[in-house]
Order: C-alpha cells, then structure tokens, then sequence
C-alpha cells in the first residue's frame, strides 16, 4: 500500500510517473538500455531534455527572452551563484528575511557583496512573509531577493513585488500555481519538492542578465555558460531531468498550472479549516499568508506532538514532522500529494483530538 | 535484450543493479514510498548514505584522518572548487596536462591563481600521459593535480607521482583497481562512468586540506562545510547516492576492487590484443598508458569509422563512437561492461576488417 507522505523534500511523486519509470528501467523504448545508461548527448535523452524544458516553457507561459536551465546544488548554491553573478562591485542587493531559507540567501549574499535587509519578519510567530507597503528598497539596487514558500514556516507570498530584478527562491512551490515569469529576472527552485527527485535545479533567467557575471567567476559557476550550452555544458543529471519530464508531462495532462493551483487551494483550504475549526490546533502562520504546500500547525505541547506525529505514521500518514529547527507538525502538499490523502489526515486529526482533547 | 553498452558516460550499469532499482522503485523496504521520495534526514535514507560511505571506504580501504563526501557538478565543478579551497594567494598549483580533460582543470585553475603546467602531452598523438621523470614540480606547490585516466584519449596513469598534496580527476577509472588513498590529498570523481547514474559528485579528502579554504568562499563551496555536514548540508542528491551504493554492494560481491582490476585488465588485454593483431585498426595510447576502461582506436578513413558504427549498432554494439573533439572508435568498458560484450565487439571487428579491409 502506498503511504500518504507528507514529507517537505524529498517528497511525494505521482504514482503514475513512478510506474512509468519503474517499466521503462531496465530498457527505455527497447534501446536494451536504462535511460540512466545513455548518454546526455544522445537521441534519446536529447528528447527528454528538449522536452522538459519545452513542457516548463508551456506550462509557465514563459516569454521570449528567458532561458530553462537544469543545474546541480540545489537552494543552497544558487544562494551564492547569484552574487557572484549579479551583484556588482559596490553595488547592493535588497533582501527580505521571511524565514529560514530567506535568512540563509541572505548570509550568501552578505559574505559576497552589500545587502540591504528590505524588511525582515524572518523570526515573527505567527509566521509571515513582509507586506508589500513594508518593503525598505534601495534605489538602483542590483536585484530583490524573496522566497516564495517558506517551507519550514508555511508562510507564502500570494502578491509579488514589483522590481525591475526580481529574484524568487521558488523551492517549495514553484509549477503550483500559474506565475507571470515576465515579472522576474530570476526564480530558482531545486526539484526535490515539487519538481522530482533531489539533484537537478531548475533554474529560469532572463538571459540579458546573465551578461553581468564578471569573467573572474568560474566557468561553470556562470548562467551564461549554462545558457550557451543549453545545460549540456557538462554532463547533466540525467536521471532527474527525466524524472522532472515524466512529472511536466503529468501536469499537462492535469489540466496544467490553473488545475494544480485549484487543486491545491482546495486540499489547503480543507486542512486549514480542519485546524480553525477547533482550539485544540494552532496554525503556525498568519491566515493571509498561508501556503497551500506546506501547512504547520502546533498542539499545545510538545508531548503531544510527538504522540501525533507517532500515531499518524501507525496510521500510514508519514513525514509530518515539523522541522528540526522549530518542532510542530508540518503537512506538505505538494501539487503530487493526492487530495485523499488530507482527508485522511484530517479525520485522523478529529479521532486524535477526540482522544486526547 | 540488453544492449551491450560501450557508452563513456553516462554509461553501463550492472543489469543486477538495475533490477534491484527496479524491484522497489515505488516500495522501499515496505515503506509504501519510493526511494526517492524520502526525506535525506530519515532513516531508510540514512542508512543508505552511512552505508556507501562504508562500502567506499572498505572498498579502497580509505585511512583514518579522510572524510567520503558526495558532491553535485561533476568533475567541472570540483576544477573550480580545488583552487578555490586550496590554491592560497601567492602560491603556485603544479598541473600535468594528458588531455582534454587534464586541460579543463587546467583553464580553471588558471582563472583562479598562479599554475605551473609541469609536463604537457595533451596534444600528442599517439596519446600518453607524462611520465614520471619528465615532471617539472614547484617546491611549495599548494598542489599537484593529474588527471588518472583520459576518457577522451584513453590514456591511464599506471603508477602515480608522489606528492605531498595529490589531487586526482579519477572520473572516468575510480574503484576500477586497488589504490593508496593515503598517497593523495584528494581524489573526485563525477559518478556517470563507473559509479552509477549522473548526479552525484564523489570526493575523498584527507581532512586537514579542508582547512586551508579561506572565509571569503561561499559555504557550499567549501569542502569544510561537506565535511561538517557529512554530506548533509543540504539536500543530497539521494537516488544518485542510493544507485551508488547499489553498485558498491554489487562491488563487494563481485570480490572487490583486487577482482574487479582483473577483470578489467582481462577485458582490456583481450581487445587490444585485437587491435595489434592487424594492421586494419590502430590503438590511440602509447602501450604503457593504454587505458583498461576507454579503449580507443582508429581506422585507415573516417567513412570506414562511420561505417564501423553504425553497422556495430545494428549489432547491439552501441555507443563505440569516439568523442566528438578527437572522432575515431572509443569502447568504453568500465566495471560494468560485461566480458561478453568485448568478445562480441571482437567478433564483430574480425567480420568488418573482413569485409572491408
């Protein structure tokens, strides 16, 4: 039996893309060889490639002028890329702090040129991401750096500011929700979320900003190089990519980005309501910046957290764990988390209260 | 049918592997979870990571006083990544260069500080690496840096200069014969050719090196932070790492690494004993530094070499062609590559020679 995982990364994959992979394993498209097996300059992984991005293209609606790129490191290195590419000598960025994956971009960014904090409620409980008439932005400033989701929080921005650079952290929730790419410079987000499996980083740019890197940086730590060779400057994680292409096709065939994000609000709303509809849970994060992928909430004491968190793995609904960092329990939901499976959690919730309310 | 799979990288991977991959893609020791879609802090996933970790350091039988890592980018990443942590100001990095790949590291190791090139035949033809009496050392080098093995050129370092600090590129041979890890400073290796799939990074340190990074290197890029994090920093790229120890297992079944050179030497021998008995084809390396893992040669014309492809294909021979820099035959036969798919490559170049030769 398949367990309901509501683990926030690595995470749930559709069971229907994980058959796919499972039958072609040994042999894709009777090449008598694993797709794993082939090389990334091949017909056959050409074809993912081409597709994927060509899939990520469609469903993000992405304009003329940007570029996919599939690159390695995750979050974490894109956290130090950035600077080095676009932050110039003397120039600032603008930062938010709306948690911890926003404070550990902004520690990147702090140890390789001027940043400007341009609000910070990183440490607020409730949770929350800054408002938009509470940003502090420096005039010509190299770029605005935000997080889109905080997955540890489960605070998300629902309107995003407006900067001539934008740059989103899109981590945790990046394809659950149509997104106007026009507005952003840069969004980045490593797949183990909501993409596929960890080791590819789906990075989208503007291309006329990658032109900013000084050639003192690393060839390979470049967007441009990366855009040039199309990701195949060197060899790409190839089993990733092909992951991430089975769950791009499974989106389409979804009804795309306007049906994962209707999903996606209702399986959230439901849960919400599941935790306003009693005292006995508490909602980490402030109503109007809610995510709808990864939802904390707390019990009165730790004890019984850990009880819930036991008895829900007893009962098949895995992962719920709040973070190391903060405790609580944390229900991620990704776009291929199925909708029976919140139900699940929230009659397990109704029986936990009933026994230990 | 299997194809036999001559590829250089992304390359074979053991059909045993494979099949075990296979069998609980979507149900992981009755989890009712992929592999894949568990967290890289739990603890099947865990024990996956402890475990490779294990495997490679009795496999290589790794000293005290060196830490296993996985990494993400590739050999082209760690070039960047070696000067950064290790080349300090002022100094100078020693390079041998023995082909396109040894010139890589090279291009960036000059970008980031000062670097003696200490013998160079990268360019030669017939192709070879240095030998050990031509090297040009610095006194005081931060470092010396060789390339083990040319999978382009299909040239191999047999015996290895000695070093206070030797740095390895071992991508295209590691875990293909017995080494003194305590002979280097730090060994990488991109896993796609004889590891398992793309995506996975293998580094070997010995830890005090890591000391040397200076404070202004973003963290991620400091070998101290992988170190410290024993891989965890951030999210590893767990199926890369789960296939890795895969095939480690498979490894120690097999007998090691004293049984897998063996094999390798048998496989090798085998084929250029092949290519010496007639005139028809004609190896790439000198004899010292032929390569037991990329086999590489010629024929009198590139039509015959393309011919020789293709009709090979069409045998099931697949990925003999040679890299598109240099052209050419390339049979790549890593650990994976099974004796009967050099005996079929033979037959099949006794049936060409005879027919077009």
């Amino acid at each position: 039996m398949r367990a309901f995982n509501f683990s926030a990364g690595p995470a749930a994959l559709p069971e229907e893309v994980l058959k796919e992979a499972q039958a072609e394993l040994l042999d894709y498209q009777n090449s008598g060889m694993s797709i794993m097996e082939m090389s990334h300059r091949g017909k056959e992984y050409s074809a993912i490639h081409a597709e994927t991005i060509a899939n990520i293209k469609e469903l993000l609606n992405i304009p003329e002028g940007y570029s996919v790129l599939f690159m390695t490191g995750g979050a974490s290195t894109q956290f130090a890329l950035i600077p080095m590419n676009l932050l110039g000598e003397g120039q600032t960025a603008d930062y938010t702090n709306s948690g911890a994956w926003a404070a550990k971009a902004i520690k990147e960014g702090q140890l390789l040129g001027n940043v400007n904090i341009a609000a910070d409620c990183g440490k607020e409980i409730p949770t929350r991401v800054p408002t938009l008439g509470e940003l502090n932005l420096t005039d010509g400033a190299a770029y605005l750096h935000i997080t889109s989701n905080e997955t540890i929080s489960g605070a998300q921005w629902k309107q995003f500011p407006e900067h001539e650079t934008l740059i989103a952290d899109m981590s945790s929730d990046i394809l659950s929700r149509p997104l106007d790419v026009s507005k952003f410079g840069l969004i980045y987000a490593g797949a183990q979320k909501n993409l596929g499996p960890a080791g590819v980083t789906l990075v989208i740019i503007r291309d006329e900003l990658a032109k900013r890197c000084p050639d003192t940086v690393p060839t390979i730590m470049r967007y441009q190089t990366h855009i040039d060779g199309n990701s195949l400057f060197n060899t790409v994680p190839t089993f990733p990519v092909y992951m991430l292409c089975l769950v791009t096709r499974w989106l389409k065939a979804k009804g795309g980005l306007e049906a994962m994000q209707r999903q996606n609000e209702e399986k959230a709303a439901k849960l919400y309501a599941a935790i306003d509809g009693t005292d006995f849970y508490t909602g980490t994060a402030v109503k109007e910046n809610r995510s709808t992928m990864n939802v904390t909430f707390r019990i009165a004491n730790e004890e019984l957290e850990a009880k819930f968190i036991a008895e829900a793995a007893e009962k098949n609904l895995k992962g719920l764990k709040g973070h190391r960092s903060v405790g609580g329990i944390r229900a991620s939901i990704y776009n291929a988390f199925p909708a029976e499976g919140v139900d699940a959690l929230i009659s397990f919730m109704k029986e936990f209260e009933a026994a230990n309310g």
